[in-house]
Formats: C-alpha cells, structure tokens, sequence
C-alpha cells in the first residue's frame, strides 16, 4: 500500500505532484519523496516521515521542471528510513522509479544484480526495479521496461521515468490500481481518482497486465507485451468537497455522524412496500433461488460485517454460510459447485486478497456478488453482479460508516433471498422492513451517547489490555468494536464469544481490567449474565451494551448504556456505533493521529 | 466448575473428605470448605484460597463425626471469599449443601426467600438452595430435596446433609457429573472416579435428572420425581498411578512429553497396511460415504484441534466442514441435514457446552461422533459414535497431549472417509500414513527444543503483549500456541491470520514486541515471509518455525526454530509442542502456578 503520483506537461510539476501526493496521503505516510526532470538530470528530494517533512525539504531547495513522479510510503520491504523512501534510481541516475506493492522475487534479481556488480543503498524491493532497467536498458525506455517487467513478479503499479527520453512518463499497472488524468498539454496518473480531480475528471482506468506511455499530447496504452488496448475515457462525476472534514476534527468522526445518512441512502430505492428491490442485480431470481450454499470472503471491518450477513441470511432464508478471510481463503481450495455464491465484500473495491478470492471463485466456476463502495473500482467491475453500499466516499482509516451500510445491503440481500425460496412470512418479511426503515433515526439517537461514550473512553485510555464479550450476533460485533478500538488507539483490545473465556481467556481476568459486555440478544441474555458475572468475580470493571428494556443488568455491571429497542437481527447496527465513538475517543484521549493509525493503510492493495 | 465430594459410614468422615478434595483440586482451587455432623449438629470449617489453607484450619479445629460433605469452588456467582465458600447452611444450621454448576434462576429464587425474611450471608446462588430448603421443609429430608429440586434451573450437582435425619446423604445429578462410590457399610461420592480410586473401584454413575439416597448400609436411586431407576454397578479398571507426575515438575510438562507414547497408542490398532481401522465404529461405510456435510463442534483447545481436522476432512475426503465453538453452535439454530454428521470433540467428555451442541444436534435428527478422551464420560455415552483419544489421564489444565492426540483421529478420520469416497490415491494414502506412523519419532526429536524453546520463552517473559502469525494450517496452531500462553502465562498473546495483520493488528506492532511466527506450509512460504517482513520493518522481534529446508528464512528473521520434514498436513503436530514448551517455560520464567492458572478449572462442565 502506497501512494504515485506523475505528471508531464508544461508546467512546473513539484507543486502538482506534492498535490496530489496530499490527496493519497491515507495510503501511507511512511516517507514522501518526488523526483523532477531538471532539463540535465533526474533529481530527487525523499524523506522519511509525513508529507510536511518533505514539504519543508522542497522549499529549502526546489526542483524544477515539468516532467515528475512522486510517492508516499507504507512501509513493506525495509523500515520506513530516508533510504528506503522512493523514488528509486540506478547508479547513473538513468532511470527513477515509484512503485505500489510488492516485487515477489525481488530477493533473486537483487542478488542476480548484485553478483554483477550493482550497488544498493536500500532494504526495498523497488530499488531492484531502478537497477533491473539500467541492466537491461538498450537505449530504448519503453522496450526496456517492457523486458523489465517480463521479470518481475507480484503485484505492483509503477511510474518510471528516463533521463534519456524526457518526452515521456511510463506507467504500469499489475494488480494494484492506477489511474491517468488526461489534460490539455499534459498528462497525469496517480493511484486513485481524488488525486486528479483538480485537474481533470478525464480519465482512463488502467487494467492488470496493461502500461502506458504518456507524453504531453497524449497517451498509449498496450498490454505490457506491447498489443495495443483500447480504452474509452471514463467521466468522473463526484463532487470532491464530499470527501472534507465539514467542521469534525477528524474525518473518522465525521464518517461516524455520518452514518444516519449512509444507511438512509444505501436503503432508498431498494423498498417497495414490504419487498426488497434491487434493480440494477444481474443475477436471475431462479439463479439465485437454486443457491444452495454462500461463502462470504472479505478482509478485516469488511469480514466483521459478513459474519452478522451469515446469520442474517441463514436465519432469514436458510441457506448455509461460511464467512472468510479473503488472505485465508485463497489458498484453500474451498469447495465450490455451481450452486455456490460467493459474495466478497470491500469497502474500496480494491482490497488485494478479496480481488484474489474474487479472481479464484470465478475461475472455479462460482457466481460473485459483489458489495463494493466505490463505482468503478476493481471489484465492482469484475465481479459477477454487484451491491452498491452508498455511504460515499470513506477517508478516515478505520471504517464506520462503510461498515453499517455493508450490515444494511446484507439485511436486504437475505430479506429478499428469503422471499425468493418463501422461507419469511410476510408479517415476519414486514417487521423487518418496518425496522430497517427505524434504522437511520434510531442511529442518530445512539450518537446522542457521544459524550457518554467519551467519559468511558477515558476512563480505559491507559489501560494496556481490554475485553470485548458477546455471544452470537454480539460477538460478531465484539469483533469489529475491538478492532476499532486496536487501530487507532493501539491498545491491545480482543474479543472473545462470551462462553469461550472459561477455556482459557480468563485467566487475563484480574482487578480493574476493562471488559466491555455486549448483551443486545434478548434469547442469550441469561447466559451473558452468567459470563458477566463470571469476570465480574475476577475484579473486571464491565461496560455493558444492551437494549431499552433490559436495565435490571443495570444491578450486575459497572456502567450500562442502553439502546433503542430494534428486531434483534438488527441490532449490530446499532451497538457498533457507541464502540466506535469508545474508540474513537479512546485514540483522542491518548493523543493520537485517528485518521492515520501507525502502520496502517486505508486500501490494503498488496497482499 | 467445582469438586463435591460426600461420605457417610462409620470411619471419621474429615480425611476421607480432604483426600477426595485434594484429588478434585483441579476442578477449582478459588476456595475450600467441608461439613461434618457430629451427633448434634452440622459444623462447618471453610476458608478462601488453596485447599492446603482449609487443611491448616482443620488442623487447628477438626470435624470430628461420621458424615460430611466437601467442596472445592472455581468462582462463578461471587468472589472466591470465605463468605463465598461451601458448603452452604441455612439460617437455622440444618441444612448444609454443596454445589458444582449453576442455577440460573436463583436471582428470582433470592427475592422470593428475602422478602420472606431469609437473610442471605454469601453472593452465592449455593446459598439459595439452603434457605430454599429450610422454607419448603416439612419434617421429611427427601421429600424437601425433590421440592425444591423441581424449583430450581439450570445445571448441576448436589450433596445435601440434614441435621435431622443423619443417616442419610442425599445427591442430585442435572447436567453436572457425579459419582457414587460404593463400599462396606460406607459410601462415597464425588464429582469424578479418580476421587474414590482409594476407596472403591465400584461405582453407580448418575445420569441426569436423578438423585440417589445413600446410607451406610446402601444406595437408592431414583429420578428426582421420585420413580426408581435400576442401576448397575461400573467396575473401574484403571490405574491411579497413571496421574502422577513421574519426576517433572508439573503435569503439564509432564504431559508434554508423553505427546509421543499418547500419538503412539492413539494410532495403535487403527492401520492395517496403508489402510485405516476402526474396528468400533458404529456408523457404516454407506453412512458415512453419504454425509455430505460435516460440523465440527468443540471449546477451547479442542476448537483450536477442529480447526486442522477441517483442512485435513476438506482436503483428503473432499467433504465441506464448519468448526465452530460450541457455546455459540447451540445458541444460532445450525442448518442440519439428515446428511450432516456432528463431530463434538472433548478431552473430558464433561463439557458442558459440548455436551449441549451434541444433544441439540442429536434432537435435531444428526448423528453424532464424539472424539473424546475420558471412557465413561457423558460425549463417550451420548454420542452415536466414539472415536477415543488414547492420551491418558490429562491433569494439568492447559490441554497438550489431548490435544495431539485428537489432531491424530483427526488425520486417521479424513483418511477413512476418504477411502470410502475414492477422493485419494492409493500412493498419498501410503504416503500420508508413513507421515503419520514417524510422527512419534519426530515428536520426540522435536521435544529436543526444549532447552531452546526456555531461552525463548525467558526472552519474552516481562512482555505484555505478544502475537502469533500464521496462514493457514499455521493459523490454526497459531491460534493454540496463543492459547497457551494466556491461559498459563497471563501475557495477552493474540493469534492473527497473517494476511489480516494490515487489516488492523499491524497498528499494535512496534519496536520489540515479539511475534511468532509460525512458516511451516510449503506453498504459503512466500507469502509468509512478506508478512514477516512487514512485522520486521515495525521493529518487532520475530522468532519463526519451519520445517528443515527453509533454512533460508533465517536471514529474514531473529530466530529460527527448524522441525524434521513431514506432510504440510500434518506439521500442526510438529509444530505445537515447541509452542507448549515455549509458554510453560513463559510462566515458569514468570512463576506462576503452571498447573492451575487462576481462574481456569480443567473442564468446564458450567456454561
């Protein structure tokens, strides 16, 4: 995971590409660097750290030019050093190099290059490319990428340019995205559409296996091994300004508030009375009648809202899930017939191991649902058929509101998978709409908690280890409330299914420990009070989350926060929301960067 | 989880009674009571802490007579005080009981006997059944029992004593073991037969909903509605001596190293050739080539063991599975089939979450195999099928030999079903069975590590958090080494499939902490080492295993741990015992009680 940026034309391209290096800053912020064409020479400004360290190295000592690439850093291959900070060069300073991932056999060609003689400076992967290209340069750039790239293997995007050929910006793309900004007189590419926007809603979406060749006028794309490819121009619509602060203090909280919004959006125009409609789905009723069994596969927030999706649809309309881990399940083998749907689920559409569980169900024959937040992204234009969740666009690192309309597109999709194979009735099929359509009004009243959530927060900010407890739907959200809370606040936080911690767990249990006791199922309540008051007896300082109506547990835990009474099916959407504030406050109270966790990535695009 | 024992007959009741506590210790060590009547009334000496702390009560003030009840707590409903401890009397002393398990409706029992004046002393849902006692009596002990018996929900056994009819000990077995011991002109009871093992080797084991009057001269038994129930008599054939230590230092290393013999035996009688045996299986080969779907359902470390059976079942016998824990199975309503078969897998075959899933799935029309490892347990009589684990008595509370074992049946069952349905050649079962037959061998090769394994384990020993990485089958013994470590060392280790670290988990990593990184999948490797990568570039301290022939990987990481070669398969037993030896080294480095961590009990037979 990392940002690039380029640009070719006639202007001066630092100010451009540190633009748009800002824009991607959510991909990493490890080290920046820049390199521009100065008319003689490729010249290089690199640093560890954020965007500003770079910033105030640039206005010490600019580069001019109107030729540049540019990248910002998540550290993969080598710690986050100025060394390791791309671009890249060779020796000679002939080729510079940003790249997006991750160069497989990169430890063989660096020791091929080696024996011969070259010299790195750098732990990384991408100085093997700078190196590659000088040994095999010809005095042709674009075939000596092409050759290049025949050696390499992984997953990467790439933006090269040559001192021998400064009319020109090469750009390569192989599974991580990459995107060129078509302008007049110039050109531009970067890693995902926000990062143009300023300059251009012009755009064209490079493919896998496909480079490009960008000069001033204009742009070439081929597939690497030269074949011509055909592209159209795709017409960016979305307004930029959705994607800003609007007064919170960080974007997380902004997504968080936003969420009413979110689930009202991603619901309309998929209810016509009691039915679900979804009028954009490929896949044909009797096609999907005849499924007899669904593997979800998704990656992290994403994985967290497939579990509450396969008790959701095995409750709703009886067919059998598994939920998986997309970097698990690839390599499996699953088992798959013709009558298997797989639905991946990715925030960005362009998560590396969901892409790939994608890639490999289809190649087994698999039918694959999509649901995908972001229009054109790689899953959305591969998958079989896809759900948009319309919670638009999603900055902060850790996920909310993707998260809540992933739970509301599951609800749906078993609400009408249940009314296809009949196994709903229709006062059942009608409660649950009527709840569903609660949903946004009852989500603003939970964020009414903020400040409530905010005194518990502190109260846990220096605690090094805490507990998240549930059974069933509660545990599903256990999960998801405790890695919010380990993201951005670094606590070591785990969840546990309530009736495990007697096999183990408990024996973390001591005086004053934070345990944080989900209890939204009315039907396994008796049993969460049991497991309550088992840490309860071990000293744990116990925050419960339960519906209006069950304030007796007020008597067994230390602070109870009530919810709106909702179906119970539902009310993951409703308990995850004071988790996330809890984290969210949690992480303010230590004084971290909450929309920048250390070590983390908002699009995880390598593997 | 709790120990009760009783004794009536004409020898002094107190050692007889401190002798069964001290062989039941490890079902709970919070607190320790007993109650003698002696001719006049019912005295009672308890006391929070370690049994040995009773005994020097008792030192300083025996309890002369001639009948009496013990009890051995694990805390569940209040703190492990003196208050807290059993037995548990009534106001007026005629009544004392003791209790394993729990009774779920005591909340509303309590206010009932408090707004009738009952005074309560503990927090205890025990003490309930005391004062529920004294309310309901009418001048007839047994008839009282079965009163208040049909009051009360829930789990669990009693032994009840009253000063007015002191010939007589009463017990009541619902869903919590008990055993009666019977012997000359005395009786005993207890909560399992290594407790009696000095008495008597003839035993009635209760089932649930029974109770039993014992007197000097004899034992009735009947449902606790009062219809009789024939019972005969088990002879117990095993051998005490098998429970002891044998010069370690604690069960748990001990039991570490019988991980070969245990591997040994539970193979034996079970190969033929390249074939696999069970001579006492129940299911025919046309039932089982016909299941079309598996459950695997289990806690704990057992889990942790259905998770490798999964990949073995899915891989060698192409039949799809589902593991799940089982407090959560019996609680979401589980799709089965007439062609699904439920494996429950239980050290004790007392679990009582285990034991549930296996009557819902039985009521529910599925057929049950049970891998468990205790002849005469509820699993070994309630299943429709038993597949026994020849691990031996298992003392310590962190399961190690068990768990091998059952990796082992696990192996042996994929390979069966996977004859009767043709999914393998004959070369691989050949293969795979050789894999298996060197498995004790290597095992005693790999307990070579340990004085490498002590180096590590000391290394991290001050560490407050710690995480083990793996993919795949490496994951799933990720998870058990995690286990592991918390349960004895109290360090919050946590277990992540490596490829999810970036989706969260990468946030806790920074300089030193140290991760574990488990490498041993051939096809996974690459993968691996760009996911060790990541961890080293955030400073963290990797100590790796992998099989002999990825001694390449030691330039990646701190420290390599190298196994002897086997099939990917079966590496999961390879690789655990270095992870057992690592954290019993962790918590002696740490000096801690290894063999009875705080707060855990052997086997959990409360929900």
């Amino acid at each position: 995971m990392c940002g690039i940026v380029g640009y070719i034309g006639e202007r001066q391209a630092q100010p451009i590409l540190v633009e748009g290096l800002r824009k991607l800053e959510y991909r990493g912020y490890d080290s920046a660097g820049i390199c521009v064409f100065d008319g003689t020479a490729l010249r290089v400004r690199k640093t560890a750290g954020r965007l500003s360290a770079l910033e105030e190295k640039l206005a010490a000592a600019p580069l001019p030019g109107t030729l540049g690439i540019g990248h910002t850093r998540w550290a993969t291959h080598g710690r986050p050093t100025n060394e390791n900070a791309h671009p890249h060069t060779d020796a000679e300073g002939r080729f510079a190099v940003v790249h997006n991932g991750i160069i497989e056999n990169f430890q063989a060609l660096r020791e091929r290059l080696v024996a011969k003689g070259y010299r790195f400076v750098s732990e990384t992967d991408t100085e093997t490319i700078a190196h590659l290209l000088a040994d095999l340069y010809d005095g042709d750039f674009v075939g000596t990428v092409r050759r290049a790239v025949a050696e390499m293997k992984g997953a990467y995007a790439l933006a090269i340019v040559c001192r021998d050929e400064p009319d020109k910006l090469v750009v390569v793309r192989q599974a991580s995205p990459l995107v060129i900004g078509v302008g007049k007189g110039e050109q531009f590419v970067a890693s995902d559409i926000p990062a143009l926007l300023e300059h251009t809603r012009d755009v064209y979406i490079l493919e896998n296996g496909e480079m490009a060749v960008l000069t001033k006028d204009g742009v070439t794309i081929t597939k690497t091994d030269g074949t011509p490819v055909a592209r159209d121009v795709f017409r960016v619509t979305w307004d930029l300004a959705q994607a800003e602060k609007e007064g919170y203090a960080h974007f997380m909280l902004k997504e968080i508030h936003e969420q009413p919004k979110a689930i009202r959006d991603t619901l309309s125009g998929r209810l016509e009375g009691n039915r679900v409609v979804f009028p954009d789905l490929k896949l044909s009723p009797t096609e999907l009648a005849a499924v007899e069994k669904i593997h979800i596969v998704a990656c992290g927030t994403a994985y967290h809202a497939g579990l509450v999706g396969k008790a959701a649809i095995e409750r709703l309309a009886r067919v059998p899930v598994d939920v998986e881990v997309a970097s698990e399940y690839r390599y499996r083998d699953p088992l798959l017939t013709e009558k298997t749907l797989v639905i991946v689920i990715s925030q960005s559409g362009e998560t590396a191991d969901t892409l790939a569980a994608l890639r490999e169900s289809q190649r087994r024959g698999a039918k694959v649902l999509g649901i995908v937040n972001v229009v054109g992204s790689s899953v959305a234009r591969e998958a079989d058929d896809v759900l948009f969740t319309w919670a638009g666009p999603e900055i902060a690192v850790a996920s909310t509101k993707a998260y809540t309309a992933q739970l509301v597109v599951l609800y749906l999709f078993a609400l009408y998978l249940a009314e296809l194979r009949g196994t709903l009735s229709e006062a059942e099929r009608a409660g649950l709409v009527a709840a569903l359509q609660a949903l946004p009004e009852q989500t603003e009243a939970v964020l009414g908690l903020a400040e409530t959530m905010k005194g518990h927060a502190e109260s846990v900010a220096s605690a090094t280890s805490l507990f998240f407890i549930g059974r069933g739907l509660d545990y599903a959200v256990a999960q998801e409330g405790s890695l919010k809370l380990k993201e951005i606040s670094y606590i070591h936080s785990e969840a546990y299914a309530a009736g495990e911690l007697k096999h183990g767990t408990l024996a973390l249990i001591e005086d004053g420990v934070p345990v944080v006791a989900l209890a939204t199922q009315p039907n396994l309540l008796d049993k969460m009070v049991s497991n309550i008051t088992e840490v309860k007896a071990r000293g744990a300082r116990v925050i419960a989350l339960a519906m209006t109506g069950e304030a007796e547990l007020a008597k067994t835990v230390d602070d109870l926060i009530l919810l709106p009474p909702t179906d119970p099916l539902l009310a993951p959407v409703l308990a995850v929301v004071p988790l996330q504030l809890f984290a969210y406050h949690a992480a303010v109270a230590r004084g971290l960067d909450v929309d920048k966790p250390r070590n983390l990535a908002k699009s995880v695009t390598v593997e």
